[in-house]
This record gives C-alpha cells, sequence and structure tokens, in this order.
C-alpha cells in the first residue's frame, strides 16, 4: 500500500512542524510497508508574496488528486501591511475547506497525562469538537455598504442548510455512538440565531431517533464556554457550527494544555476528494525558524490522517508514542522541535 | 435626590435576587438621603403564560419614563414546552436593549479576593467587557427558506453600522483612558468576517487617534479565549460585538470565580432613555425559590446603576460591602440569598 501525500507546510512555524510530522509518519509507516509519496506545495504568504497566487484553479485540480493533504499553518506576520489581513487564510486554507468539502472539522481535546492544564481541578477530560466546516458565518456571503463613510453598513451573512447540517450532525451521531459515554452535545445560541439555530434544534432531534443509544444534550454557545473551564470532563462529542466550533475548540485546546497539542482533520466523509489534517494552531511567526515550536498537534495530526485513510492501528501507534512522550515531559525540560519529533520516531522504532 | 426605578424581578431566581438588591438599594440610599421610588413590572414567562404578554408597546412607553430598570431574569425552564424557545429573552429582554438603545452593554470581570477560581494560577484579574448592545447578529434580521425541507436554508444576518460600531468603540477608549493601565482590548474574528470585522478595526484605528494615551491591542476571538484562561491579568477593557461579548463575558465570569458575581449594565449612554442592569447570569428555575442563588450579581449591578446615576460614592460602597462580604465567604459556609443581602446590607450601616 501507498500514501499519496499532498504537503503544504506554509508559513512561520509551519514547515519546521510539518518537517517532525513526516519523520513521525515515515517512522510509522516504514516498518509497515506503507509506501509515502510525497508531493509539496509551495503555498502561504510568503509564497504569495513572490508569485501573487494564494490557491490557483490549476493547483487545486492537482491537491484534487493525492489521498490527503498535511498542512502546517499560514499566515502573514501581524505587523506585515504587504499582506491584506486574512487574505492567505480565507483564499487559500478556507477555499481548500470549501472547495474539498471538509464538512467535518474534527478537533479532539484531551489531557495527556503529565500535561499541566491552566485549570486547578480539570478532571479526566477527553472529547471531540465537531465542527462544521462548510456553512454557517464562513461562507463570505457579506457585503458592505457606503464604505469608509459615517453611513456605512457592514453585513456578514450566514448560511445554513438543512443539506449541510444532517451531515454533519449525522457524523456526530455517529462517533458518539461508537464512544463509551455515548453522549451528544450541541451547542447554538438558538435563544437568539432562531433560523439557524432551530434549523440545527429539529436535525438533531430529528437523527437522534436513529441513535437511540445516544445521550443528547443542547447548551448555548455561551453557557457552554463556563463549562469548558468548570467541567470540561462533562463533554464528549461536541457538535456545532463554524464559528462557534472555532471559539470552544481554541478553547478547548487551552484548558488542555495548550495549543502545541491540538490536532484537527479537515474530513470530507463522503471522500469525493482528499481530506485535510493541520495542528489547530497558526504560523506563529515570532518564534519561527528557532525550532521553538511544538510539533506534537501536527504529529497528532497525521495520526489523524492515517485514521482516515483506515490505518487506525498505524494511528494509535503514533498516539500512543506522544502519550509516552508527554507523560515524560517535565523531566526533559525544553526541547528543540526537531528532538520532540525525533523522541517520538524513536519510540516507534 | 429620588430614584425612580422600574424592576422587573422576571421568573426562577429573578425575584429573589432582586430582592436583595433592594435590601441592599435601600440601605445606601437610606442613610445619603437618596429617596428609592420603586415601580414593579410583572414580566417573563410566567406573566407571559398568564397574560400572553411579552412586551407591550404601553409597557415600553411606561418603562421608559423611569430613570433607571433593575432587571432579575427572565426565561422558561428548559422542559416546559408552553413557551417557544428564546421567546422571552428576544421579545423581552432584547427588546429592552434595542428599544431602549442600549448600545453599551458592560460588564465587569474581577477576581475578588477569596474567592476561588477554576484556574490554577490566575493571578490579578480586573477588567471590563464593553460588549456593543444593538447591533451585530443579534438584529434579528435572518429568515427561512423551505422550512422543515431536505431543501430548506437557514439564514441569520448580522448588521453593524459605522454608527453603531464608533459609538461603542468610542465609549471603550474613554472608559480605558481612565483605567490605571490605559489599555484597550477589540476582539473580533476579522481574517473571517471581513466586512464587519474591517468596519471594527478602521474604526479602531479611527478612534484611536482621539486616545494617544490608550495602547490598542487586536485579538481574534478565539485566540481571546486561549487568553482569558492562560493569562486573563493582561486585560483592561475589551471591545467587541454583541455575540462575541455574549460568549466572552460568560467565559468571564466563570474564571473569575462564577456567574454568581457577573453584573452589567445595558447602558444608553446618550441617555435618551433609561439603562437597565441586570445580573448576568439566567433564570436558573432547577434552584428557584429555594434560596439557593447567590445574590451577589443583581447587588453588583445595583451599583452599576447608582454608578450611571452619579452616584458613584454610593456604588463605592455597594462594591467595598461585596468585596468585604466575598472575602469572608470561606468561613461563612453555604447561606440562604436572604442571609447574604443581609450581611452586605448590614455592612452600609
Ligand atoms: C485561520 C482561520 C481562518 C481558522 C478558522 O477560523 O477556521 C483558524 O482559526 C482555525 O481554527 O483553523
Ligand atoms: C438571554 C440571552 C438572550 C442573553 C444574550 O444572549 O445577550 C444572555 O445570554 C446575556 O448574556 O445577557
Amino acid at each position: 500500500m501507498s500514501i499519496d501525500l499532498a504537503v503544504i507546510p506554509g508559513d512561520g512555524i509551519g514547515p519546521e512542524v510539518i518537517a517532525e510530522a513526516l519523520k513521525v509518519l515515515r517512522a510509522v509507516t516504514g516498518p509497515a510497508g506503507v509506501e509515502l509519496e510525497l508531493t509539496e506545495y509551495a503555498l502561504g504568504a510568503q509564497h504569495w508574496l513572490e508569485t501573487g497566487e494564494t490557491l490557483s484553479d490549476e493547483t487545486l485540480v492537482k491537491l484534487r488528486r493525492h489521498d490527503a493533504i498535511l498542512f502546517g499553518a499560514v499566515g502573514a506576520a501581524p505587523g506585515d501591511t504587504r499582506i491584506p489581513s486574512g487574505l492567505i487564510e480565507r483564499e487559500l486554507l478556507l477555499k481548500i475547506r470549501f472547495a474539498l468539502d471538509h464538512f467535518v472539522n474534527l478537533r479532539p481535546a484531551k489531557i495527556y497525562p503529565g500535561v499541566p492544564s491552566p485549570l486547578a481541578a480539570p478532571g479526566k477530560v477527553d472529547f471531540v469538537v465537531v465542527r462544521e466546516g462548510t456553512e454557517g458565518p464562513y461562507v463570505g456571503n457579506g457585503g458592505v455598504l457606503r464604505k469608509g463613510t459615517d453611513q456605512e453598513v457592514a453585513n456578514e451573512l450566514s448560511v445554513n442548510t438543512a443539506f449541510g447540517v444532517q451531515r454533519v450532525v449525522r457524523d456526530a451521531f455517529r462517533r458518539a455512538a461508537l464512544t463509551d459515554r455515548k453522549k451528544l452535545t450541541y451547542v447554538h445560541k438558538h435563544n437568539v440565531l432562531v433560523h439557524s439555530g432551530h434549523l440545527w434544534k429539529r436535525t438533531v432531534e430529528a437523527v437522534a431517533a436513529d441513535f437511540p443509544e445516544v445521550a443528547v444534550d443542547y447548551l448555548h454557545v455561551d453557557a457552554a464556554t463556563i463549562f469548558f473551564v468548570t467541567d470540561p470532563g462533562r463533554f464528549d462529542v461536541i457538535v456545532t457550527d463554524n464559528l462557534f466550533g472555532d471559539i470552544l475548540t481554541d478553547l478547548a485546546a487551552a484548558v488542555t494544555g495548550g495549543i502545541g497539542l491540538a490536532a484537527s482533520g479537515n474530513l470530507n466523509m463522503d471522500r469525493t476528494a482528499p481530506s485535510m489534517f493541520e495542528p489547530v494552531h497558526g504560523s506563529a511567526p515570532d518564534i519561527a525558524g528557532q525550532q521553538k515550536a511544538d510539533p506534537t498537534a501536527a504529529i497528532l495530526s497525521a495520526a489523524l490522517l492515517l485514521d482516515h485513510l483506515e490505518l487506525p492501528e498505524l494511528a494509535a501507534k503514533i498516539n500512543a508514542a506522544v502519550t509516552a512522550d508527554v507523560a515524560e515531559r517535565g523531566q526533559l525540560g525544553v526541547r528543540p522541535t526537531s528532538a520532540i519529533g525525533d523522541a517520538i520516531a524513536a519510540r516507534l522504532g
């Protein structure tokens, strides 16, 4: 078997963490007789500065041919005024998510033994957020009137469809049905966002009929943030919209010990296009090129990739190696990016 | 001097916590020779069940005549299917905020000495969120097409105007200019919500020119939640939109020791209509009528009320009494709602 992988290292710390993820991928696939075929794509803020390309149609056609995409991080340095704010994020990262129909943005949140949480008494935390990835306020359907005047009106349109909500809710129920606790929490703000919120509510209620074994729970997004810090152990599977999922998964990363461990999969569960795997963190230009970044999130994203490509045993090996490494971190002190990758890869030898 | 106060106790624990807020208000205004004139309005879920009124035009006309409004909490019990979800919240609470032009939703967040935080090392936390109160995704301008079918499309429109953003941003700068740290953080998601986000960005940059002494900082909302748990002490004044403010202030309440202490003022800073003061917490029907609710958030909201009515010395007295009471709480054990009100009122005697 072989995996035909597109690699987009991106900007900032992206290339550093992706190098470690590839190191670990090689270490786990080699002995299993799985071949890795890599094609690197130079995309991101730096590439845009050099060429003016964010993501061309030709590149997108090429990306579609791969089995999966491993993505580092993109984005301009905050002070860099040459790059319009958010351009690379929208025209590259979000464009891929939408074009390749990544409707399930899967973001696990877990407190690993040995990893300190900013919470005084977090308890056992191990949940997964199923964030919708192709709708909501992310559709880019807003507009502006009388820009720059005192009469300016700026609108953002959140578009939500039965089709889009059904497929992500069904996916979340399927995942909840496979956990020990079989608990699904859906998060929205249906007391204010009535139209989208009630579509979510009705959809969850309808799909629930097919999963009688799953216990369903609802939280307004504001209340959900409270439980994230007072009782994160209560969550098992969370399903929510694109924007709420964005917010909640950064918060989840923070309470489980930091964005350095937060992995994600942008999944096309219909497999009509390759899925994409990326750490939740950004390009962190302030520490780029200094071997200071934690590559664990990228490495765990590679595990999600293997899982999605139906190599769950290999994914489990990476997860076990990461678990062992993070358990030791207290004693290991500060390590360069590559040393963390080396240590995790060595455990797979 | 006298204060003509409208009181809306509402549902659930609303009446219990408002009784204590009034007790404390009386204790502080009496000795100062300030007369309190109270008019109670029976509004909320229970009132709707009995009369069908959420908030009539006649009642709204009456509310407009008062100097200020003290609001408890409203909302149906989660299981109560007689009341459409969110109806009371939208047709009463949000209707008042919009009709009386409460464009500044002021929500202080502070860790009081003696109050345990769920954070292991919160540090000194004392900031205020200036949440926009009359625009954004709260305008109720969404709609639904082909409801209940597989082709349903549910839209939510976030409306943002230069007028609305300017006035709240200017208010936040004014507040930041008065603090010791003179620091303003504006929170949005302008890499994705480009139209509204850039209106906010341009507005902050323009208003900043009038406040050279204020240091300005920007955070995406997702990143802001990380700092709320890893370094909440970094914040001084935060200004943000209606929905982000809703989410961040519940999170702020959680990290500063709970929603039992979170007060808010819905302020019409142009004073063209009365402002409204309410605890951030909801009606908590599960503990209603049992003297289990913490009235401190309602009491602190009464202090915000006095402050807005230009009685800052009386507000400071309540704040000092609350600070002393919460410092003692560890020793005091569980106390009924009225005992907390009694203790705080007694300190004002
Ligand atoms: C970079 C940004 C567009 C992106 C998002 O908002 O989805 C990021 O925050 C994430 O969570 O992957
Ligand atoms: C009850 C609800 C409509 C309200 C809001 O969303 O503003 C509440 O959560 C708040 O924060 O005051």
